[in-house]
């Protein structure tokens, strides 16, 4: 599936590292802990850090319900949420050609208030699926008064795009003749060992759920 | 040194999360590898990644001159420049109280192009020195004709704010005597070993400077 780009998320600078397929845009959202969200109050941007999760064509956003931005939003301000991957430092031969190895999203739309309940429900289960997988049949659920104070958002995919970086340095041709060395370094988040809440019982133990979660990212 | 908040950076939600003071301000901007900078055209927001360096009281960007953000930030559009380090997952007890440990900046400001050499060159160099320290002395170093493609602007940091979570999860008073592991999984960048370009003769191997970051974050 492809989003044809529109006229604002079409690529203008380095057009060949634009991505528009559904499959990499869902892969790079889903991969990313974290988000930045961007609104206009009076011509003044604001980027915040924010978690998100996607079902579908939507990515659902939440904070709490009384927050200056989700009032913002709710109110129909456009939104731009950009996600950012660093997969490794590009080292080259000049100075110049530095660079950084990224796949990155940017979702263009309004942010809806989510009133249904059960869209709701499913869109906070996602939330906690997306920091451990399973850990949502593990823990408390949420109760009704949770959920009224905790907004949740929609975003539609529809204006959505994606642009990477990949593979080695690209140098000036007479650069490649000398002694430096040049490659890429990968980076990837790693997960170190739990640790627990100083209030827990010294019985309870990691889950096999999390345990297996950590032994994919140690 | 602190930086009195302005009306705009001071924090509504949750105050006792804000941090105005320059050390853990520059502390963060100095760690993250990538920023998010929101600009807005038409009242609509666009949040891209960047990469920033930071020198004395100033942020410096850089990209190609003749991007559509850095024309529109060069014209005196306000920007905000947003770094996020995620530390660490919050396991909590309920669905809901589930978080992330991270510390952000946001900078708000104008983005000024910087025409002195002095300062520009200055600024290059500081970009190179973030992703390997030491590696400008062995590179080829920016040409005069490097100079001219590349932007560089600077936003100055007197509108700047840092916001943390640290520390255990905060469960609901009741909850506390469930059967569920709580705590946190801390999350950090770790480098893997490097790649070497295909185009790189093979006697040449990554220098002591690579090494030692190497290590430090193997």
């Amino acid at each position: 599936m492809t989003v044809p780009p529109s006229e604002r998320t079409r690529l203008r600078r380095k057009p060949a590292r634009g991505a528009y397929d559904r499959e990499t845009i869902d892969a790079i959202l889903d991969e990313a802990l974290v988000a930045h969200l961007g609104i206009a109050i009076d011509g003044q941007p604001y980027v915040i850090p924010t978690l998100h999760a996607r079902v579908g064509d939507t990515v659902y956003l939440h904070g709490s319900a009384g927050s200056r931005t989700l009032r913002a939003l709710a109110s129909g301000t456009p939104a731009c949420l950009t996600v950012t991957l660093l997969d490794g430092l590009v080292l080259a031969r000049s100075a110049l050609h530095h660079s950084v190895n990224y796949r990155s999203v940017v979702v263009l739309g309004q942010a809806v208030p989510v009133t249904d309940t059960h869209e709701r429900l499913a869109a906070l289960r996602t939330f906690m699926e997306r920091i451990v997988p399973g850990r949502f049949g593990e823990v408390r659920a949420p109760s009704e008064a949770d959920a009224r104070v905790t907004g949740v958002l929609s975003m539609s995919l529809a204006e959505a795009s994606a642009k990477l970086r990949t593979g080695p340095p690209l140098d000036d041709a007479q650069d490649y003749a000398l002694d430096v060395w040049a490659g890429v370094i990968p980076l990837r988040m790693q997960a170190g060992a739990p640790i627990p809440d100083p209030r827990l019982a010294p019985d309870i133990e990691p889950s096999a759920k999390i345990e297996s979660w950590l032994r994919e990212r140690a």
